[in-house]
């Protein structure tokens, strides 16, 4: 495998393993200043905004596992389960644009029934998932 | 790239093609008896009840567009958006191991959320989506 082939993939994964690592700063690092990001609440345009989404998902974020992770010269798709304060396992999967060593656009995919559910009944959100 | 490497890739995509076609006889040639499927509302058991938990979603399948696939010996990630009568854009990402030419396990990805604010108004889900 030549190392032009997998370039989208190794950004993505830096890209992940700083978000998951709580390191905000060196994830946007691999964040294009234009991202334009299609979450499952709408699109989401600019690096600044892109922040102020990841903040407070990565504030109740407990732990990250990679399920799988593919990718060419351009192209990474991402997949995960991640544990929140709210949702003990909340899986995802993002499928990123990378152009100069940057994600410039980022599909990214994941069920927000469970955080809505949560968020219903605050009582329940700081005790165990029993 | 030889046979030997996307074989979970081709696999999955004969699968996504087949269903995305609404041909559910198939696409379940695709499926293992024993598969496991993750699905946001929980685990789904065997291929009895994959096919009971797809053919309702096949039925309001407008259309579907691929938006990335990669796959190596045993999993495959395929990343697409769907339009329903309910909701005009639901895309998912379904992260497959394949065995033999079956896919055995899915970890599907999708946002219920604007299925259940569909069915919480009935009468918008059949006009447009102005």
């Amino acid at each position: 495998m030549t190392e032009q082939r997998n370039t989208a993939l190794r950004t993505a994964l830096a890209y992940h393993q700083a978000w998951t690592s709580k390191d905000l700063d060196r994830a946007m690092s691999y964040i294009a200043q234009g991202i334009v990001c299609d979450a499952p609440a709408g699109r989401i345009d600019g690096a600044v905004a892109y922040r102020e989404f990841m903040t407070p998902f990565v504030e109740i974020l407990l732990d990250a596992k990679l399920i799988a992770a593919f990718g060419d010269e351009e192209t990474a798709v991402v997949v995960y389960d991640t544990a929140t304060v709210p949702v003990p396992s909340a899986p995802a999967a993002e499928c990123v644009t990378v152009q100069n060593g940057k994600i410039t656009y980022s599909r990214f995919i994941f069920d927000r029934a469970p955080f809505q559910a949560a968020r219903q009944q605050p009582s329940e959100s700081a005790s165990s998932d029993a």
